[in-house]
């Protein structure tokens, strides 16, 4: 950024405190040729292929972050939203949630001895996945009100993180956490450079994720919103303490993401990131206010280095929303092409 | 702040890169005694008056920011929360939010003829407050829904920014909004600028503050959460809209405060603000964490230049919150001897 256009933000932005000291130090400081060091930028996004679409992301955050832009937007409304499933980590071949849930099923298992001959525990308990899935929605509710409610929030949390750090993917014999995107990372990260404030609004667990966001995305628990479970406030004679309890509140996909968007951030993002039709929605938010806007949806199109999966997928289902990204012009990550690299690890390999 | 403990500051909130700009810059400017200058700090609660409870905020907000400090706080946790209702801005004669019900009502009563025949609106109407406080808590119901549901969230916004600009309070003939409390602006952005994130967690609508909470208090849409009503994403055609629906979603009180923050913020406060027994469980639950905390309530003990009321008054009933307040050592604002101005105009005058 131009440090001319970083001034002008600083007034635009008014409050903050530290603009105002960097502006001190400024001109507190000789002149200094040196002082141009701060404005070169490297390549923002090192890990995406040049071509078409990373000049379009940043001409739009430049454009969006130079003052002297028609298409200039205040601090205040530079907001983004990320699904999370498939957008900024892997979910095959299943749900990381759901495995962290069948993983918790068979650990309870050994106080629930009646579990060997009840439903949907017996089949799950069994590896009989088949069954699993014949008994449909109601059966998955009961998983994940058995394995998420009942405990404090911050139990809760604890068993997350343990399980983070315990528990592998299949395939490439990782924690769960180590399967982000890179190019994803250095997405959020160019954004925020610029001022962006980047959300996650995922049809996941609120809490499930904010256990661990911050450490893999840098992103606060106060910038992540999902599907919730009820919860209580108790007393617990004086020392206080927040219960999960098995009765779903709000699910956090389709059209409950534009609902969840506006309950947690209350301005419609400007830019938003999803891969599957359950960010449909959020993405028709996003794109159709005033002003610049931008629409990105990742296509899984490397079964090699991560899955391959688009139309007849159940898990990342990517249909209505293809087509109607190809329709509106929304930009499309093409996974194998437009990524260098999937995971962090493959940096440093 | 000691340049010193910034810079440490700086390196523990990591991806802040205004930081690294600030520190970038101060390594290249030339030895200069003048940047003492951003050190020097004045009175940060001028309309405070000196005492024990000032110098308690004080010594609080230093002590959690002081990376030298036992107490020091990450940035990553300091978190504040506030009431809005007699805590930040008045509520006396009734609820602003109230006032604003009823002027739609009488406003709204043009196109509603058979109103003058029907409960609750022909009490209102009539301004017969006696006969409108026997029909209770569904009359209330009927007129909150009735007033904020049935339009689009953009709508809903304009019809509060509107009404913000065009009425006025009985007693001071003021706009609502000139009287928010001038020591408690000072208290927020003292806050924020040792890094605070503030924030409001109303019992009041979370939209109707919204839509003036950033030009009152500097508090972002997604640093306010309240009460809220469910909504609809309706895509309208192509042109995406939020409706307001006339179904209370969640009441952002008593209990429910503490609720409202884990799923807003995820995490604790370490300082929490009310002035009313619905204030009681936010505190509890702030105050009962780890380390430093805060627990403030606002007692309304000035009649001559705002309201006078506590354990008897229905609106800002404090009676529970002020015993549990005294057995546990929190402090309490006395508004008549601790404030030198209630309101920012007071200072013009």
């Amino acid at each position: 950024m131009q440090f001319y256009s970083y001034l002008k933000e600083a007034i635009a932005m008014k409050f903050n405190y530290l603009y105002f000291i960097t502006i001190g130090l400024f001109f507190l400081s000789c002149e200094s040729t040196e002082v141009k060091q701060v404005e070169t930028e490297a390549d923002p996004l090192p890990s995406w292929n040049d071509g078409e679409l990373k000049e379009l992301i940043i001409q739009f955050v430049e454009k969006t972050t130079d003052i002297q832009s028609n298409d200039y937007v205040d601090i205040e409304n530079r907001i983004a939203t990320f699904d999370n499933d498939g957008t900024l980590w892997s979910e095959q071949p299943l749900y990381f949630q759901l495995a962290f849930a069948i993983d918790r099923i068979k650990e309870m298992a050994v106080d629930h001895p009646e579990w060997n001959e009840e439903e949907p525990f017996r089949s799950l308990l069994e590896n009989d996945m088949d069954s699993l899935k014949k008994q449909g929605v109601q059966a998955i509710m009961k998983i994940v009100t058995t394995t998420h409610a009942g405990m404090t929030t911050e139990e809760f949390t604890q068993l997350v993180k343990d399980w983070t750090t315990e528990s592998k993917h299949p395939r490439f014999d990782r924690a769960y956490t180590d399967l982000i995107y890179q190019p994803m990372l250095e997405l959020l990260d160019y954004l925020r450079d610029h001022n962006y404030r980047t959300y996650i609004i995922s049809g996941g667990g609120m809490d499930f994720m904010r256990a661990w966001t911050y450490d893999a995305y840098k992103i606060p628990s106060d910038q992540v919103f999902g599907s919730t479970i009820k919860t209580k406030f108790d007393y617990n004679d004086g020392m206080p303490v927040i219960r999960r309890l098995a009765e779903i509140d709000f699910i956090d996909d389709k059209e409950g993401k534009p609902v969840g968007i506006h309950r947690f951030i209350g301005k419609r993002p400007i830019f938003a990131a999803g891969n599957s039709d359950g960010d449909l929605q959020m993405v028709q938010w996003a794109t159709s206010g005033e002003g610049p806007r931008f629409g990105l949806f990742i296509h899984h199109t490397d079964g090699e280095r991560e899955y391959a999966y688009d139309r007849n997928s159940a898990i990342g289902h990517f249909d209505k929303a293809w087509d109607e990204a190809l329709d509106k012009g929304w930009s499309i990550v093409d996974m194998k092409n437009d990524w260098k690299v999937i995971y962090p690890f493959e940096l440093k390999e």
